[in-house]
């Protein structure tokens, strides 16, 4: 059990578990604020206006928490220093 | 136990538990989204058109996250880099 | 406790937890976007068109995220690339 | 403690879980689902016809998730390839 | 710890957890569903006929996720394929 | 540590922990469901009658599930087919 | 650490837990089931013989499910079979 | 490590956990029990006797629970079978 | 680490854990019912003498099993069976 | 590692964890208790004294809880009776 | 890893855990009180010094149970007996 | 793995846990006293002093309690005496 | 298993884990945030400047905490002093 | 693995989880304590002013608690006396 492997493990797990726990809240979130604008809509139809934009405005916040999830766990995978800095020695050396 | 094996098996279970959890959230929000929508044309079925778009919006919002999940759990098994490159020795070397 | 033992226990574990874990999320969505659509019909029977249609709408999403699960569980336990590449040095080799 | 043991272990475990957690949320579902639609036919009895047809096809659709779990399970208690591939060169072999 | 007792053990954990873990759920949808019921027949004696008939049904379908955990833990205890190869030759080898 | 102490053992805990943990969903759901039945005669008294039959229906659904779970307890401890097969050697062999 | 030992001690564990765990549910639900009872008769007092009567037969069902661990607890404890089989040996052999 | 020191902390551990988590339930069930009382009193003081026999009754049922976690805790202490069983070779064997 | 220092530790870490644990529901039981004796006095101030009556009689049975946790408590740490009996053969042996 | 280190050890996370978690259930239950007091006082403030004096009777009773676990850990750390037992060999034996 | 050594990381890492978790319960239950107190003040302004005066005694006990928390956490960090007793032989010994 | 090096890791991991845990709960007391006292402006705008006025008392008194937890903390790190024991003997002896 | 590895290790996955636990919390305020306003939008559209106002400043504050545990993320992957400290003996020793 | 390795390590995951379990209830209380604002906005657009100094202090007195776990996460990995003590004789000795 080298180096290598151990790291490639953790950065696998992590990546996984980071994009899964990390897509809990977004999702949730965005939820709520899709059924209150839906119910918001219903219930004065004429600021239909105001209130897509708002909802657009709040959708991009949540899901950009959602994307610093998907970078880190990209991060993990493609562009990892640690997993770099391990197969140098292995590979070249 | 070499070190293929361990990252074979990191990498199924990580793909499993990532899409399995990561699908928690999107539901429920999904399910919160579609459900509200439905009170609200009970309430309000003139605004229908616009309820019914901006629940295809959220939706699609809420989908891409369960999305993500998937396309990490999909690259764990189908495009691993992790695994690339502990199979080079053992098939090659 | 060779490594294709270990691919196997971890291949059936993962694809059990997954589809079991996958399953909760959708089935709790689909139950209240259900329990939601007939309540909404009790109220304003005359929209019942819409809310049928957009209920069906909802389902189908919903049941998308229970498909990726299953089909994530399936491919661990027929199609399974780290097992084909396991078996090969085992059988053939 | 050899492989074939191993894998009959995990397969038990895993079809047991499976089912087991898999049946929490559909039974929640539909609880709920048949338990609005009994609160809606008290409301609105008239709409009797179309809350009944509702109610089948949403109890229909969660009731295949829970089939999904239980074909997993049944697979791998009777349909395992693992197991199968296992017990050839134990018995044949 | 033969392979024998390690199967019967597993089996016999995995049988008592699959109906106990399992019937949480059918018992608590259940429970809502009659307890729906019985307020919707104080609210609406008339239509009493039409929610016997709607709960019978929907009791069915969740009673049937319950038997599907009953099931699988009767298989594992008295039907089970991996014991039964498992005693074949230690008792008949 | 042989093999008639594990089983026992396992047989022990199992049977425990299935009726104990088997009983909190139906006593969960049985008291909701006596609870709303109580709530209904105080809101309709006049339809004492059908609630009533409603709700001793209802309670012996729920019980039934209490009832799988004491079974399959009982079965372990006193008609255990693994640790029938595991006295035999131990006792006439 | 002899088999007699391990025997006890899981007897002795099981059955505390048992009971313990066991009694959670019937307190709840006997707890919903008698306060649910008292804001009834507070607000219908004139039903109260039926209530009086309908909550009996509630508690004794409820009841009926703590009654059952117990049962398991005091088989575990003065009715062990495992137990029984396991002193013969060590004190008779 | 001999057998005596074995049971004894797992007699000491189980009376406790026992207790402890056996009384739980019984104090939530007894605590609203009496909340409910204390408002349909304020609510219907006419009712006052009624009221306070029937809840009389209920915490008795819901004290009859904790008396048996309380029973099985004091057994496991004072006259514990496993226990007396153990003592007698380590002191007049 | 000799017998007589693991059961001190047991009934250290049981006793501790007993009062701890059974103080939470108790505490929450008489919280909730202080807390509605107090809006029913302001609801019905001309009640407050069955009010505060019936107020007493839940605490006391409430704190009783307070009381019960405390007891077994102070048995293990002051009147301890098994320390009495495994400081015998250590002092006077 | 010897035997007094152990009791120390045992006697502070055992004290620390007693008060801690025996502090959680009597705060949120004075924090209810005062906090229905308050709401009674603006609702009622003719009935301030005698909501007053049931709101201190019920602190006394619900902090007496709180006590109890101050006791116990306060025994652990200065009373210790199975401390005092060990330490009597290592300092004067 | 000596005695002192394995004294002192206990002794710390249960100041922590006290404080920790000893806070929960007095914040939350502190911050309802304060909660409850100024939707009364908003209520009833006129009953503000009645509230006002009731709030500080609440607080004074609520507080009182988190001061409990931090004097076992300072005794275990500077006045502990178990750390006195465990320097004596190592410092002067 | 020496004395230092142990203390040294209990002592950053308790005081990360303190601060981290025991920040919950005074933010969302915190965060209730905020809210509540804002829908209390809103409802009565003209009782803003008093309500400003309290709620700053009780944010001081909720805040004290971080403090708690905060000052636990930096001891742990700056002024740990444990720590400082430890390092006599390691630099000056 | 050396120094530099498991620097990585606990590096990536303490980097993972703060992303996604931190995501949870900023994601669940914000979408409640962005819920309210759009209620808040529907009840009163004359304020809607007001309210977009708040929201945005609300909206920034709650993104700062995510931003927090973004940056620790991110200094522990990019540049983390542990791990630079720990690769100047392996690459430049 | 020597002293430098494990304190690193330790310093690395504490920090993350500080921040990372440290931003939970900062952000659920600011979300909390935003979303009131804005509906009693809605509700009292005439308070807005109050209103929103009001938030502000709150929001700075809730970020301020976030702020003291960041400073202990950054505390941990640039300024952490524990590490400063540990390189000393590694480097320099």
């Amino acid at each position: 059990m080298d180096s290598m492997t151990l790291i490639a493990i953790a950065s696998i797990a992590t990546a996984g578990v980071t994009i899964a726990v990390g897509s809990i809240a977004p999702a949730l979130g965005e939820g709520r604020a899709v059924a209150t604008a839906l119910s918001s809509l219903a219930q004065q139809p004429d600021a239909s206006k105001t209130i897509t934009r708002t909802l657009f405005v709040g959708l991009a916040m949540i899901e950009s928490i959602a994307i610093y999830c998907l970078v880190i766990a990209m991060i993990l995978i493609f562009a990892n220093p640690f997993w770099n800095h391990a197969i140098i020695p292995a590979t070249g050396g």
